[in-house]
């Protein structure tokens, strides 16, 4: 039986603190941990309520929970009744497979962070680099926003311009989503590469600019007094049109 | 000077019930509110805290108040000192003028939905359709994630199958993002005409279905098993398509 303790500590993993202090976060809903158990992640408690077993009988074993019980764990307004604790692997060193690699710049905002992340898989890309300062993966909002890319994409979390001088140096193309650049549909230059998305207020940072080879702009339509466009729409934009 | 009762009120339009009451919403932050007062909109009051008008002197006159009630007026965590009072204009005859038209088949979540008409605007399309169950264009966080697109794009809440089906009745293209369609990036069709988006959880629904005259799909990367995209991001790369 589950433990007022247990329930206080998943209830702590809310916060970023207690996910780092205690390498865990939180998965929750039915898609999601169907994608979790399917993974390399590993799971360490799964807890249901009673409703959500009824109208999934054929769920793999897990600890039956009260409604209440749920309530005090789950991050959600409204929660589906099934949860899992899950361990945040470690970060192994950074080994990209993709032709075209994402970089995050700063990304401030979990819902972008996560979205930009389902976009990638969609479009191929499975690795993502991000900026020290990106907002945490493990955040429930982040985790959510992915709708299960986290478990397949591979997310790095490193010093970017660092590691983007060295790929400069080492030649590869690294394209960058600015307001000044070559026209997305007119770009000649071949797909490969890194592409860097910057944050939602400060754009790409100065310390990545110099190390970007090929600024790249989505161009706006005549007349629009409209200032920019979401990171994460932006970044979906460049992405499918660089991988079609 | 401003009244418990009026902080109260401003307070309440949190809530959609009020806004709907009072026939008022918030906006917030400087650059929304600059965009404000070069619209159309109508302004019923305009409040800056004093910390506010210290970082921005030359700021158009507006009622200054403390700290306190500027946090107990705003709904966000961190109030940026300035808010709007504005009043919500009366829906007019739907009379659209781009070629394309953006129409929204539920979309329930606020960021979408703002995320939407912000890269509406971006690309050239300054009108847009939403189904009468699509979340409310007033509600703070829709507000916030326009960017201060929705002052400028029209926007009409409508019985979206019955518009769409006398559409079909003129002989209008009507696109839907479908899972199953054409490849948006072999399309051959004009982009002129209606492009529907469908909601986050159905997709495009079974009473709008029948009017779609032109299924579209955004190829996954083949190996991808992700399911879908998000709301925002299809919407985004289809219409960055079909304007370019």
């Amino acid at each position: 039986m589950i433990t007022k303790n247990t329930i206080k500590q998943i209830a702590s993993l809310r916060q970023q603190k207690f996910r780092k202090e205690l390498g865990l976060f939180v998965v929750e809903g039915r898609k999601m941990v169907e994608e979790l158990l399917h993974s390399s992640f590993e799971t360490v408690g799964l807890y249901v309520t009673e409703d959500f077993l009824m109208d999934h009988p054929s769920f793999p074993s897990a600890e039956t929970i009260t409604k209440v019980q749920m309530e005090q764990m789950s991050g959600q307004d409204t929660p589906p009744g099934i949860l899992a604790v899950v361990k945040i692997p470690q970060q192994i060193e950074i080994k990209t497979h993709s032709r075209l690699v994402l970089a995050l710049d700063g990304i401030a905002n979990p819902g972008n962070m996560g979205t930009l992340i389902r976009t990638a898989e969609w479009f191929g890309i499975h690795d993502v680099i991000c900026s020290t300062d990106c907002v945490e993966l493990w955040n429930p909002k982040t985790v959510q926003a992915t709708m299960g890319s986290l478990f397949r994409v591979k997310v790095w979390e490193t010093d970017l311009p660092a590691y983007l001088q060295q790929a400069k140096k080492d030649g590869k193309n690294i394209y960058g989503a600015l307001l000044e650049g070559e026209n997305l549909f007119r770009l000649q230059a071949k797909a490969e590469g890194i592409l860097v998305i910057g944050s939602e207020s400060h754009g790409i940072r100065t310390d990545v600019l110099p190390c970007i080879t090929h600024p790249i702009t989505i161009p706006r339509v005549g007349g629009s007094i409209t200032e920019s466009l979401n990171a994460a729409v932006a970044g979906a934009i460049i992405i499918a049109e660089m991988t079609r």
